[in-house]
């Protein structure tokens, strides 16, 4: 007897029909008459159910045909092909074990479920084909992510979680504590005393892992990070989640135009990655979910994208027939209207725009020889919008410390991102992804929380 | 002219003695006489320097000669091959332009520098030899993992790092609020009214991604982790960081001799790669770190891991002739100074240890026959101790709701646990790798600060 997997029965492994094989899995759906029952029977192996077909003359056949579903079970039997059939094969079993039943109230009935209702249980959602196609395109192009960067000669970095520094000197986010909240120690004046606390000083989530990358990146050259980051705002949109992971990128001797070619390889790479690695599971989300998902992903692989600056979008909106709820002007930190209208409508597929405002963007960004703009581009894709923000780095040392100030950040904090400069100015430029929005760009899925595995928002911390 | 980098010019590619190349990099070292000069070139391409020869009649020669370590440089010249000399090939400068001056005060000057003071300056020990090897093994090894699985058909999940749960009933958290510290809000008994936080309630950073993995082993079938871990602990040894990385791998239908199995091929693909894709980084920390490094790997590799009970290590570690700090008896948890000399002196390779004592382990863990044991596994490993633990998980759901109870764990926060069990017992078993110490172990590092790009540790979270 040969133990198998159900996707071995769809592999490329011929079984004779004198063969019996054994599988476990979990019962997808199960039905019987007098005289023979079908068990679709799953194992997590692929998307695709193994057929089990059972007469009646089999043990315990009665209790057979009226398991729970998500019964955990032995199959014994033998593989019959079966190319007229909508499935290819059937396994008939000899002998089918049950070795953990299900209770009754399993709440995944056949019946289909709102993505609503399914996330009130994160811990049984994954048992859904949707979600098992999600969950399984979500490993493949963080691989794929890795591959492809890995391949290039990028070198991964990972940047610390705990930080005592506010990345972009905007942003809110959590604190990270082991004070006893009930008995906070205090200083003199009545404030928190933070030297009693475990790191002896304030420490925060990360939002970004790009200042301390760009350390690497000036000794290594071409460095990636990938790992979580996290935003305290009390946002309740579909695009939005307290904690959500990254890519960023970041190349030392490349400008501007270096992370815009980069970014686009990458991401045409992943998505031709998922179509070749992903098929089933694409397939099954291009039926269920988003009936233009496949077509989305091929002109993502085939067409150059777009690129425009800032200014000629800021004209090309403002010719736009369209009411947009907030008003354009040359300043404007854009909406996701705005950024949808421009890749969506007028583009027609993924858009960089490029030399945005310096005033809607971070100190660390270079600024362009106009003295209006930096050297910023940001891609962004239809139904999302944005979905990756990359720049230029400031690299002179006198520029830099010049726009700390400007910004108002404290100068010690920031002294040795400008040592970075201090020991040897290198152009250098890199871009961030946020992988969830990546993952809702290829899965269909239209909020956020649908493509993480146990999503964090305003007053969700469940599991 | 040709931009290449320095990788290119120790790799297949010939270049002819009339092509000139143009590099990008940084001043590793610098020495000139009155007729010739030399630059030590990185451009962290690879951990090699190409040697930059220039004559006294380039342009600025005296100038050169005293460029500041860690100056940025563009040279144009040629490459000369010199099969007779130390290093294979020279490359002979037409032109070299100051890109970006390094200061007189690069606190890397050529001679050595202590750990202890490199880590007080972890944006620029990237910089030196010894942590570009480690840094480029660290990359090299998460790639390997990654590559192992996904070719074994594991699917990658990212757990969540903010949760409300205490994963193991056990170990100190961090926890994570935006409270405002100086004013709390209270509720009727003057606690801290935790309703208020962003989460509507306590949340910790997570410990382990295990029991949120199983449920998605519970669906995928074989699945891991890879993320950031933390540990609240006081704990000040050269093991022990407050943030690391772990791998957590589990899979259904598998059973505690599945783990050791996998575990002991993965270990061994990741130590392969590493002698495969890491060549000069293991050479040079052969050299300059730990002699036994390249001998130790090949072992792990070659020879097969022990594998024997906790219960006859007990026996051996009583009949060994040694004095340890802490007496050896059946029940108790076995230190540092027992596991390394389980595996060091007396078995001298990668030793599993199995069915431990219940009382020394986690609540989840599947009960032996015996009624005293529990399917376990340690692995530990010379000069670390112990690098890897699994176990089969209790999949019996009356047993582990006892179980729960047994060991004081609120039930109701345990009911999606449960759940699991509920909706199909199904046998599954996992394990978990200390990323850090997987890294001490094949770089010869024997702190866990030095393998960390930004360590984090009770009173250190710096950059």
């Amino acid at each position: 007897m040969t133990e198998v997997l159900v996707k071995d029965l769809f592999g490329k492994t011929h079984f004779a029909e004198s063969e019996e094989v054994v599988l476990h899995g979990w019962v997808k759906t199960v039905r019987g008459s007098k005289r023979v029952g079908f068990i679709e029977l799953g194992d997590g192996s692929t998307i695709k159910n193994a057929q089990i077909v059972m007469k009646s003359d089999i043990d315990n056949y009665a209790e057979l045909t009226k398991l729970p579903l998500s019964s955990t079970i032995k199959v014994v039997g033998t593989v019959v092909y079966t190319p007229e059939a909508k499935q290819p094969l059937e396994v008939h079993a000899k002998e089918i074990v049950l070795e953990g039943a299900s209770d009754n109230d399993y709440p995944l009935q056949k019946k289909k479920h709102s993505y609503e209702y399914l996330r009130t249980m994160a811990h049984l959602r994954p048992r859904t084909n949707t979600f098992y196609a999600v969950f399984r395109i979500r490993s493949l192009a963080a691989f794929a992510i890795h591959q492809y960067l890995q391949e290039h000669g990028f070198t991964y970095v990972n940047t610390p979680i705990i930080t005592s520094s506010d990345s972009e000197g905007a942003g809110e986010m959590f604190r990270v504590t082991t004070l006893d909240m009930n008995h906070l120690p205090k200083t003199d004046d009545g404030k928190v005393d933070d030297h009693e606390d475990f790191f002896k000083k304030e420490t925060n989530l990360t939002v970004s892992g790009q200042l301390p990358v760009e350390a690497f990146a000036l000794a290594l050259r071409d460095v990636y990070t990938f790992g979580p980051a996290f935003r305290a705002e009390n946002s309740h949109t579909a695009r939005h989640a307290s904690e959500f992971w990254m890519i960023e990128p970041e190349m030392a001797f490349a400008d501007l135009q270096d992370t815009i070619n980069e970014s686009e390889a990458l991401l045409k790479y992943v998505v031709a990655y998922l179509l070749e690695h992903a098929k089933d599971e694409l397939d099954f989300l291009n039926g269920a979910v988003d009936n233009n998902l496949l077509n989305r992903l091929h002109q993502t692989c085939d067409e150059k994208f777009a690129q425009i600056t800032y200014t000629q979008a800021i004209e090309e909106l403002k010719k736009a027939p369209v009411d947009f709820d907030v008003p354009v002007y040359w300043g404007l930190d854009l909406q996701a209207e705005h950024e949808r209208y421009l890749c969506e409508q007028i583009y027609k597929r993924p858009t960089f725009l490029t030399d945005y405002p310096k005033e809607i963007k971070a100190f660390y960004m270079r600024d362009n020889a106009d003295g209006k703009t930096v050297a910023a581009a940001d891609l962004l894709v239809p139904r999302i919008g944005e979905l990756i923000g990359g720049s230029q780095r400031e690299e002179r040392q006198a520029e830099l410390a010049q726009k700390i100030k400007d910004y108002n950040l404290p100068q010690e904090e920031y002294q040795w991102y400008l040592d970075l400069r201090k020991y040897g100015e290198t152009p250098h430029s890199g871009y961030g992804i946020g992988f969830e929005r990546l993952l809702m760009y290829v899965t269909g899925m239209e909020n956020i929380r649908d493509v993480i595995p146990y999503p964090r928002t305003p007053g969700n911390a469940e599991f």
